[in-house]
Order: structure tokens, then sequence, then C-alpha cells
């Protein structure tokens, strides 16, 4: 069993470290040579958008899978036609388009928070006379860690935005989306997974930190989930998954309203750094499971062995050998050079208490150092 | 920090999975372009005594440590001018000679097995006099697995062995020694590890049982094992690690004769098949303490998590879909092909009892086809 893997970053590399012990094979298309998954698989680099670049990725491999988002429609559809690609084509258009994403959501019983589209400058002033001030103006595509986001709380704001979001604009229109806020007591995510036979299995929700519009902690099991939050979670997740006639790790991120209710925010077809913790803190990562569920093999169990915090390593270079001295903490870096807001690595700090986890992971987090 | 490797087989492979998270690179030397550790790091294919291929393996590489025992001794001596080379130099000839092993575990106070040296016929019967007979004459070098080894019980089967041992000869002396039969109860083995600081840690006295010469299973911890024997075996171990001036991760095998007593068997200067469940079933796994402490970073624990029973998958295909479907069985395959008597893989059966960890064993041995 040969999986190819579109995208070399360091998702695809700790799929790599997860699919060995399985017996299946990686090999990895990324523009980049030096990019984090080369060094523990076979790399092809090349384009995502060019044809012979394809064929030859796909040529001795049984199934297709991705690390990221944002590839190009046209290069899933392409593949799809030779091998099975999964996640399927359809969940990263879903994902990939964040007024498709609410629509989704939406048709599902999910609720989200207030939006419209926009795709001119009358159609903004509309949509903040329909969902109200303060609200965020957003591209419908290509965001990520807080990039094509922009707060609105005024006029002033408005039209700052306005001009900021169009200069990207190539020609023609730029599609946006206007969210409205929400007023939510902290950001929950649930990674689900699907196998190709159908089954699906949930880790626990995990409660998110951000830093400057990236994730910065994750503590898992998230603390003060009722039952009945978590089961209402994990019901709105495999909607998802059943809809999208899903096979692999999908990621769900909700705001937590308080009083049990929640709304979904976005969902990323992939393995997911809010899942991270499951390397060392359940039974089965995240990766082996995506890696079983596209290689058609059985689920593993999605149970917690204790009690997590991931922390991300953004920026600079932290202190590797004070981390590794701490008891119960696990490192896990990219192999990337730093620079500043970049990903480097990350942290997670293992225990059978949440407070002494707790205690420890904020020992650990004066160990990094941040750009 | 880049490691170079000697040896790419199932060793390498699990070395180089544990190397990636803490952003250290490998490098490997073997002259299989197949073999195992190929898939997951980079890998120089060549013969460990050409001088040229080693200038060119070394360069680039911080230090290097190697996965097999048999490495050439004048390759090591050549490599160690250039870089550091742990465990040492001087491990490796203790290793890699039944009677200089002897000799050191005899020094530093630990008992062994009779025996003598075996260099023509006229020792040979010399040697049974004095052992006394049922013994085992074995190949001072090169054995692994049961080879190189010949059960005396009459005059007949030593000649049959004399026969056999001198078959490989080539020309002059072949160094043999013959071992008195030690009446044991079960094979016990310890893995150690010390860092370059020169601090030391163990794992808990495992259990081994072996099928035609071949390690089959470890239960990890060794049940029956009193606070008093833990620790005398925690100090033998310890002497060979201060005595070698160690780096990295040393095996040592014990034959329990009960009572609390116990004689050293052999050693192997590596990470080693009775130390494979210390990944999931240790808070750090031999691979990662190995590349630890020959990185030159701080130790991790070596506390256990939970109770672990390792089996072997040797020869034939097993039942992966099977295996991956049972709770707490951690699948791990090499990626080689099936042949007889070959280790393909390994799987790890993990609980919080031992006695329900001893019944999913037994289930998951039944989905272990041996050829």
């Amino acid at each position: 069993m040969r999986v190819g893997i579109l995208g070399g970053g360091q998702l695809g590399r700790m799929l790599a470290l997860a699919a060995a012990p399985l017996g299946v094979r990686v090999r990895f298309l990324d523009p980049d040579a030096a990019c984090p998954a080369g060094e523990v698989g076979e790399l092809q680099v090349g384009a995502y958008d060019d044809e012979r670049t394809l064929a030859e990725f796909v040529r001795g491999v049984d199934v297709v899978t991705y690390e990221f988002e944002n590839v190009p429609a046209r290069a899933a559809e392409w593949l799809a036609t030779r091998v099975p690609v999964y996640p399927p084509v359809g969940a990263l258009a879903a994902a990939q388009d964040r007024l498709a994403e609410k629509a989704c959501f939406a048709s599902l019983g999910i609720q989200t928070a207030p939006h419209q589209k926009v795709d001119d400058e009358d159609e903004l002033h509309a949509a903040i006379v329909a969902v109200g001030m303060p609200c965020i103006l957003k591209t419908r595509r290509f965001g990520y860690d807080g990039k094509g986001q922009w707060v609105i709380r005024s006029d002033a704001d408005a039209a700052r935005a306005w001009a900021e979001a169009s200069e990207g604009r190539a020609g023609g229109k730029y599609a946006l989306i206007l969210e409205g806020f929400v007023q939510f007591e902290r950001e929950l995510s649930m990674l689900g997974v699907r196998g190709n036979d159908g089954e699906c299995r949930f880790y626990p929700p995990v409660q998110n930190t951000h830093e400057k519009g990236i994730l910065s902690r994750s503590v898992a099991p998230a603390p003060g989930v009722s039952d009945e939050q978590r089961s209402a979670m994990e019901q709105a997740t495999g909607r998802v998954l059943e809809r999208l006639n899903y096979v692999g790790v999908l990621a769900v991120e909700y705001f937590d309203l308080g009083g049990g209710r929640f709304v979904a925010n976005e969902m990323a077809p992939r393995v997911h750094n809010s899942g991270h913790w499951t390397i060392e803190g359940s039974e089965c990562s995240q990766f082996e499971n995506h890696m079983r569920a596209v290689a058609g093999m059985p689920l593993g169990s999605t149970e917690c062995r204790g009690y997590s915090v991931m922390l991300n390593v953004i920026g600079g270079e932290p202190d590797v050998r004070g981390l590794l001295a701490m008891r119960g903490v696990h490192v896990h870096m990219y192999g990337k050079t730093a620079r500043a807001g970049r990903k480097q690595g990350h942290v997670t700090v293992c225990g059978e208490s949440a407070a002494d986890v707790g205690t420890r992971a904020s020992r650990a987090s004066e160990k990094l150092k941040y750009c």
C-alpha cells in the first residue's frame, strides 16, 4: 500500500511517521525540496497544477490524500479520475470556501455565526447593516492563521477593510464574506475520523487558545464540557462526516457559547494542529487514524491516555534541552528554519491529573521563545 | 544535528522515527538499497569497509551510532578519528566477542555461565571436561538469533558440533567458546541508557521467550521480580555502562536462576528487540532515549505506562487488519518482504492490568502467522 500525500509540511511529516509502522509507504508532492516531510518520506518536488507532475506522482500510488485544504480543486479532480482521493474532493470544495462551508453546516442544522456574502463594496455596506457591527470581513478562500481577515467596528474600519481586501483582487470579483461577532466563551474543536467502511470515531472536545491569530495552546480533553454537549458536538461533527461521505480525519472548530450551546466556526478536511496532543495523549493518534482510514484499515481507539496540553512553538528556537529535561514533556520539532510567526514545532505535556499537567504546561511555556 | 547510523534495518527505522520529532536528522549507511530504514531517512548505499564510502557517509554528520553490533571494528575506529562514535568503539569490541564479553562481566563481579575458550579440537575436549555436559559450543563472533550455536549432550554431539563449527573456518583459527548449561527459570533482559553527561537510567526488567532461537515475546515489566533483584540488575547493568564509558542504550540479557539470583548471558550495544514495547509502554522509548543520548540531549523518563506484551511477527504475513481492530494493540511493520525466520514486524499489546494484557496478547498471537 502506497499513499500519495499532497503537501509536505509538518502535518505530512507526522503522517509519514505514523504511516511507517502500519507498513504503509508514502510519497509526498511539494514544490519545496526542503519541506519538513522530505526528511522522513519519498518526496517528489513539483507544482500541484502541473499534469505531468501529477501523473508521475500518482504512478504506483494506491490512494491520494492531502495535508492542507488549499489543494487546487482541478488537481484533486484530475487525481480522483485515477485513484481514490480521500477525504473526497467534495470535502475540499466545502472547506475551501467559507460560504459553502457555512451552507453545509446550516443544511445539517448546525448553527453558525450570522454572515453575508460580499462581492462588492455595496454588498459590504448592506451586509454590515444586516449583520451589525462589530463584524469581521474575511476572504472566502485561502485564509489561514488569521490571514485575510479584517475586524470592522466603525465606518472607518469598513473603508480600510475594503481597501485592503480589494487590493489583492486580480481585476474582477474577489469573493468575501462578512461574519457577525459571536459572543463566545471559548473556542473548542473536535476531531472526527471516518473509515472507508463508514465507521465514525471522535476524539474528545479540545479547548484552543490563539495568539495573534495562531493557535498557541490546546487543552485535551477540554475542561467543563458536559456529556450532553460532547454528545451534541459528536452528532454535529458526525453529520458533516456523513454528508461529505468522508474518509479520514476532519477537524471542526466550534465557538462555545456557554450553557451547552455552541456554533460551528469552520472545518479543516485534514489532520489538525488542535489534534497534535493525540500522539501521546490518546490510544491512536489523529495521524495514525487518518492513515488507517485512507488506507482502508480499521480505525484505532480515540480514547485519551490521561490529560494533555499542547503548546505550539512559534517563530523562535525553543529551549529544547530544557523541555526534554522535564517530566512528561514530549517535543516535536518540524525541521524548519525559524521565521517570525512560523510554526516550528509543538510540545505536548502529559500526565494523570489535569492540574499537574496545567502547572507543568505553564513551566514548559516559559521555555518556548516567541519572536 | 545530524546523526550517522551504520545499518538500515528495523532498528534503524525505529531510530529514525524517534529522531525526527527531536529535530535530529539521520543518515543511514547500508549495503542494501531496499533496507527498512531507507523509507524513513536519508540512505547511503555502500559497504561498511570501504573508506571512500565512509568518508562520504561522515561528511556533515555530527556523531555516528550503529544499529547492529557486527559493525567492522576498523570502520568504527576509522570513523571515531573523525567524529564521536557512540556507543564507544570499546563497547563494540566487548560485545562482538563472547569471551571478551564474559571477561567484562566477570571483572565487574557479575556472574556468567561457566565457559572455556575453544580454538581447536583438543581445547574442545578439555573444555567439555572442565564445563561438563550438557554444554553449548558457540562462535565467539557474529552469532545472532541462535545461529552459530551447537548443543552438546554426548561425544557424538561434540564430534558433529566440531565438524560443523570448523566448516566455516577460513583456513586457520576459528574462535569458539564452550559454555556450560545454566539451570535457569527464565530469561530476563534489562535496557539501560547512559547520557553523554554520565547520567544512567534503566527500564524495568523484561521477561523474554524464544522460539527456535528467535525472540518471540517480551513481557514488561517482568512479573515477580523483587525490588532487591531489580535493584541488583540495575547495579550490574550500570557497572557495565560505567566501565565501557557508554553513551546510548545497552541491552543486557540475564538468566534468572530463581531466588533473586541471576547470571549475565550477553550484551548488545544498541537498542534491542526486547525493548520494542517501550514505544507505547514507557514515557520515552528506547529509540528516543538512544537518540537523545548520542545527540547529547537530556535523557527521557524510563517509567512504564501500564503493562505491555511485545510479540514478534516472524516469517509470514500477519493479519494486520485483525490486529488493528483489537483494543490496545499497536502494530509495527518493518516494510520487509516475508521470508522464513525473518522478523517482519512486532505488535505491542498495552493496558492497565497485567492479566488483561496477557489475555489480549494470547488473542493477538493467534493473528500472527509464523512460517
